[in-house]
C-alpha cells in the first residue's frame, strides 16, 4: 500500500478532477502490475495496474489507495475491470465519498466474491485525497497559502521591492509545490505589483496548473505577462463587478463572483474553482487575499518561507489586517515540518 | 579541549565581567583536573582545575579555552601558577586579546620552558568567547535579539494581547537563554505593556542577570514588578531625559545616556554597559528596541521562536519601521539551526 500510495502522489496536481490514485498488483509474492491516475484523469490506476499485469491478475490481490468507482463516467467502473480480471482479493485505503460510489465499488467487489480489505493506511490516503473529498463533501478545494517573509514577517520592502527575499532553492521548491497543486492563486494586486508567470518551470513537460486571478473590479494591466501566456496555461478570473471582455479575448476565462464588503467572497470563489474541477489550490499571496482566506478558515496548509532579513513595520506585511482583538481568535496552525531550505527556513503547518 | 569548552560554556551569563573559561588537565591519559570561571568570575578556571589536580599537575598536559592570565589583577596570573604546578604543556585555543595578557600569558609560560599549541578548536572558542572579546576591543557586548512571533511576524494582537503566543517549551527556553546571558535588556515600552520580572526562573539558584531597561524619558510605571525585586537582580536604566531619583531610591542603577533622534543612542548605550562589564546581552524587545538594534548593526544574533497563529497587519509588528527602501540595505543574517520547541518553531541566525 505504501508503494500505490507513493504512485498515486506522482499524479497530484495533474488529474484533477478526478483523485490522485496508486494501484499495485501482486501474485505470488512479487509485484505484476502498478498504475495511477493519469495526467488529465485517465485512464484510471486501477486500469493502468490491470494492464501491465495482463494474465496475471486472476488470483492476485490489488491494493489500490481509494475505493474503485462504480459508475460509468468517462471510463467504464473500475469495480468491473478487477472482477472480470478475477482478482482474488482488494485491499482499499479509504472509501470515496462520491455520491456515485461511496461504497458502491466495494459492495460491487464483494458482490462477485472477491475478498474485500479497507481502512489500510487510511490516514495517509485520507491526507492525500482530502482535495478530492472536500471538492466532493463540501464543494471547496484543498488550499494550501504559501508565504515568504522576512524573519519579521515582510514581503517587500515600503517600495514594493520584494525579489528576492527568500533563495534560489526556496524558489525551486515553489515551483515543486505548485507542480503538485491544481492550480495557483494569487490576488490582483500581487499581478500589478509583481506581473508573474506562475507556471511551473524547470520540471520538464507537464500538465500546468490553471492560473487563478482574484480581482475584485478586474483593475489589471493589460500588459500583464499572464495575458500573454494563455496558450502555455489556463487563466481563470475570479472577479466581482467589471467587464471582462478585453481578458477573455486574450485567453482568459470569467469566473463572476459574489462580494462581501466590497471584495470579492473568497469562499464564494473556491466553490467556483471546486465545480470547475479543481482539488487543490495553491495560493501566493498578496497579503489581502491571505488575510480574507485565512479569516475565512479556508487555509488547508501553511507552507512558511523564512528568509535571513529584517525589513521592520514600514515593509509590507505578508497577512493584511484580520481585525484579530484577542489571541483566541487567531486562526492556529500545527507544526508538521521545519527544515532549512538552501539558506532559508521552510515550516509546513497544517490547520488545527 | 571539547571537553573544556563544555566545562567554560556554563560558566556563561555567571561570569562577567570575566570570560568563562573552561580548563582539563590530562597525566598519563587521565583526566586529573577540570575546572571552569566560578560564578562571579572567581576562581579562574586553571587554578580550579589546579586544584583539583593537586600533585598531578606535574608534568600533565594542560587544556584551556582561553590564553592564562599574565597579570595581577583580583587573582594572581594564572600563567603564575601553571607554571609553579611544573605542567609539561598547555593547549591553548585562542588568545586573550585583553590588552593586560594579549600574548604575555602563553610567553610567560614559554619562557618556563612549557611546551605550548595554540589554535586547538579555536574556531568554538572564539565565539563562546565572542561577548569578552567585543567587550575588550570594541566596548560592546555580544548581543542576541530574541523575537516570538506569530507566523506573520506578530508580537501581539490590535489590543496589545500577547500572553502567550508562544508555548510553554519555548518560554522555558527562553529562560534557559537569559540564564546564558550576563544581562536581559527591552524598552520601555515593554516593560508598560507587559511588566515582565525578566528573572531567570525554574532553573535552581544562581546569580540572575542584569535587568536593562532602555527608556528616552523614564517613563515607566513606579509600581513595575521590576521596581519590587530589586533584592533579586539588579535593574539598571539606561535613559536619556529625565530625573531617575525615584527610581534609584527603589533600588534601581541610573545609566545616563545621549540621545540621537529623540531617542537613547543604543550603541553608546551598549558600549556603558561594556564599561559595566557585561560581555553578553539578551534583548527580548520590544519592536521600537528591536529597531534601533537591528538599524545600528548591533544584532549579532537572532533567535527566532514562531508560533502557529496568524494575527494579521493591524497586529502590532515585531520590529518597528527601519525606513529600509531597498532589499540589499536589509540586516542580513545566515542560519545556524532551526528545530521544533514543543509546538513552535526556533529559528537561530548569526549576523552575516
Amino acid at each position: 500500500m505504501a508503494l500505490a500510495l507513493q504512485l498515486g502522489r506522482r499524479g497530484q496536481g495533474q488529474v484533477w478532477p478526478n483523485p490522485a490514485v496508486g494501484c499495485v498488483i501482486v501474485n505470488g509474492g512479487r509485484v505484476v502490475g502498478r498504475g495511477r491516475t493519469m495526467s488529465g484523469g485517465r485512464p484510471h490506476a486501477e486500469v493502468a495496474a490491470l494492464a501491465e499485469a495482463g494474465q496475471n491478475a486472476a488470483g492476485a490481490t490489488v491494493y489500490v489507495t481509494l475505493e474503485p468507482c462504480a459508475h460509468h463516467g468517462q471510463t467504464p467502473p473500475c469495480a468491473g475491470a478487477l472482477v472480470a480480471a478475477k482478482v482474488a482479493k482488494v485491499v482499499v485505503a479509504t472509501g470515496d465519498p462520491d455520491p456515485r460510489v461511496n461504497g458502491g465499488g466495494i459492495a460491487m467487489l464483494r458482490a462477485a466474491g472477491i475478498d474485500v480489505v479497507t481502512g489500510v493506511m487510511q490516514a495517509d490516503a485520507d491526507r492525500d485525497h482530502a482535495g478530492f473529498f472536500s471538492r466532493v463533501t463540501q464543494r471547496l478545494p484543498y488550499l494550501t497559502l504559501k508565504v515568504a517573509t522576512t524573519l519579521d514577517g515582510r514581503i517587500a520592502t515600503k517600495t514594493g521591492e520584494s525579489q528576492w527575499i527568500t533563495g534560489p532553492d526556496a524558489r525551486s521548491s515553489v515551483h515543486a509545490m505548485r507542480a503538485k497543486h491544481d492550480a495557483v492563486m494569487v490576488g490582483a494586486g500581487t499581478v500589478r505589483a509583481d506581473n508573474p508567470q506562475l507556471t511551473v518551470r524547470g520540471m520538464g513537460p507537464r500538465r500546468q496548473p490553471v492560473r487563478v486571478v482574484v480581482s475584485s473590479d478586474l483593475d489589471l494591466p493589460m500588459q500583464s505577462q499572464m495575458f500573454f501566456t494563455t496558450d502555455d496555461a489556463p487563466l481563470w478570473l475570479c472577479h466581482g463587478t467589471g467587464d471582462a471582455t478585453a481578458f477573455t479575448a486574450q485567453g482568459a476565462e470569467s469566473l463572476p463572483c459574489p462580494m462581501v464588503n466590497g471584495r470579492v467572497d473568497v469562499a464564494a470563489a473556491l466553490t467556483a474553482l471546486a465545480d470547475k474541477g479543481l482539488t487543490r489550490v495553491f495560493c501566493e499571496g498578496g497579503g489581502g487575499l491571505a488575510a480574507s482566506l485565512l479569516t475565512a478558515g479556508l487555509v488547508d496548509r501553511l507552507e512558511v518561507f523564512q528568509a535571513g532579513k529584517v525589513i521592520g513595520a514600514d515593509g509590507i506585511a505578508a497577512v493584511a489586517g484580520m481585525d484579530v482583538a484577542h489571541l483566541a481568535d487567531a486562526p492556529n496552525f500545527r507544526l508538521v515540518a521545519t527544515r532549512r531550505i538552501g539558506d532559508d527556513v521552510l515550516s509546513s503547518w497544517d490547520r488545527v
